[in-house]
């Protein structure tokens, strides 16, 4: 399993031990929005090259201003970070919680940066023949319980949305015991109608929304991330991040993107045709087996022995999900792509899905 | 004081303040090779621009090769961060100090990381009339006293090195106590012939060497730093950072310029003229005195009042050190530029030491 050694969109162990060379391999494990990045964001960049040999602004005021401007928050806020994943260690650091509450499955970071902030994990199982859609007790019953709540909305890997009500009830329980909710919003940019507690943070001083511009603006290389808070926590947040830590031209890419609402609507209408295409077409496979969820991405089943490393070779790279606790053997991921690049996973797995059937001969 | 909002370097706020477009200031304010980037960093980053759009390689893989390489150190003894204050965030955190021992005057990220870690600061004091060459004896009275040592090598503000041995010894004496020592080099590439512990890391495996490739190579902007130790502590290190927190683009220019020898002699050279030239000639302004020291930047005092404003609003942006614990007003640090740039630094000091002067009649 190539997440042994890192993430999805970890091509470079990929190349090792696929033996596919990087620049050939079509990456379906990230989920990375296909349309980007869009020219508003490249030409940023290209125009801003030369702002690497001063310092980035250390507040990023410029950027603060597009994302107050562009999600109708004030600058107070808002904290900006160098990827979602710096803001996340940042906080768990901070609030030096004992116990940090996840639902499974989801994206292993929360319990690896529980981890290193020393905190125990309590875990929430939703399970599959809910449609992993935790039950709103379990989910009430954990807030009453630990230190620090963290879920995926939408949920990573399975794209699911919590409804607004439970997040609701979930950070007013937490804040009973001047505890905290921290939303996972990374994908959220991909569902703009979704609803969010961003509008009612005076409510919940208790909550931070954690926002990634890597995925929707395909630019986690240069590693760009928010989050929405009361002002309160939201200057303690800051506190806690390392000065400088968002280069320059993440902060021009970043000013760009946000205001780029042709692209936002573009992405919106890619991915309300590519996802039922793609799940319709996965169910049609074989033994496939996908689950509820709405962003661009896709969970599956598939009894396919070592899917991963046979569709590897064939030059497409898939998220093994085997490792996910609340998972196990025969889950994997998918990023949604273009029409031509969708067509290829497909065809990568039924040839993979063909090849190793127990029903045809072995050599 | 425009160091009220940020440090040197901070061109956002200085233009805010003195009304100068940021574009038009000449910025002695930060540390930064005026001969960089050289045009190998340049090309790589111009030939990666599109690995923006993959995950960075969280293990920055081929950098390590690339440093291991160009400083003939083992990849387990180096740890790569966005920028050194990343790593001295995390190496602070990571020992969780009660006491953090520092020698003033020094870089005042040093006292805000031992602050955002819940230390206390344990100030030594060098003094001017030791040209701020600090005494062995209080080096070593507080290694015998604090959790973490931290020295600048050479030391900003004033550019001090300190002997090799002095440096062993402080290293011995914190280990019999099983306490840290963590030695700033940032501006070490600059004296390439400066002696450093970096070849005996095994004898002293409670040492850290911090390390910044955005001075020398002038890449500020793309944050980038690393640190040499032995491999338990790098380990350590490591573990402590976010994942993926260096950039795909900064990867790839530190790659070329490690391993860009040619821009190193150039540096070198350019230094050994430059810094002479303008030590000399600060020295010839009246009322000036330069302090001893052999890097970049030159720490001076000067009794004109209100000089780093006076010079702002000729375009020229110097660092006032009035806030330096062990300093005070009158205290600036000027970074050593081109011949051409310096004459208009001096030209413009010597314009507001005249027009400042108390001996001329005030309108």
């Amino acid at each position: 399993m190539i997440e042994r050694y890192g993430h999805g969109g970890d091509i470079w162990t990929a190349e090792q031990r696929l033996g596919v060379p990087r620049a050939e391999l079509l990456d379906f494990s990230a989920n990375i929005n296909p349309l980007g990045p869009p020219e508003s964001v490249w030409q940023a960049i290209r125009e801003n090259l030369s702002s690497i040999t001063a310092y980035p602004d250390a507040k990023s005021r410029e950027l603060k201003t597009a994302l107050a401007r562009r999600y109708r928050q004030p600058v107070e806020k808002i904290s900006v970070g160098n990827g979602a994943a710096e803001i996340l260690y940042g906080i768990l650091r901070m609030l030096q919680p004992q116990t940090v509450g996840v639902v499974h499955p989801c994206f292993s970071e929360y319990a690896e940066a529980a981890d290193v902030a020393g905190a125990q994990l309590y875990g929430v199982y939703a399970r599959e023949e809910d449609d992993f859609l935790p039950s709103r007790e379990a989910l009430l019953d954990a807030c009453g319980r630990v230190d620090v709540m963290i879920v995926g909305h939408p949920n990573n890997p399975n794209g699911r949305l919590l409804p607004l009500a439970w997040l609701r009830e979930m950070a007013e329980r937490l804040r009973a015991r001047d505890r905290f909710l921290l939303v996972d919003e990374a994908f959220l940019d991909f569902l703009p109608g979704a609803q969010t507690l961003a509008g009612e943070l005076e409510q919940h001083p208790n909550v931070v929304l954690l926002r990634s511009m890597t995925k929707f603006f395909s630019i986690p290389g240069l590693r760009l991330g928010f989050a929405f808070a009361a002002p309160e926590l939201t200057a303690s947040i800051e506190r806690e991040l390392p000065p400088w830590s968002v280069n320059s031209l993440a902060q021009a890419a970043g000013i760009a993107g946000v205001l780029d609402l042709a692209f936002e609507a573009r992405t919106v209408e890619w991915l309300s045709e590519e996802r039922p295409f793609l799940t319709a077409e996965l169910e049609r496979l074989p033994g496939v087996k996908t689950y509820g969820g709405e962003v661009n991405f896709v969970l599956f089943r598939c009894k396919t022995p070592n899917l991963q490393e046979e569709v590897g070779r064939l030059g497409v790279l898939i998220r093994n999900c085997a490792a996910y606790p609340g998972l196990g053997p025969g889950f994997y991921r998918v990023a949604v792509r273009g029409r031509e690049e969708n067509l290829r996973l497909l065809r990568a797995l039924q040839q993979a899905i063909e090849e190793g059937s127990p029903a045809c001969p072995t050599p």
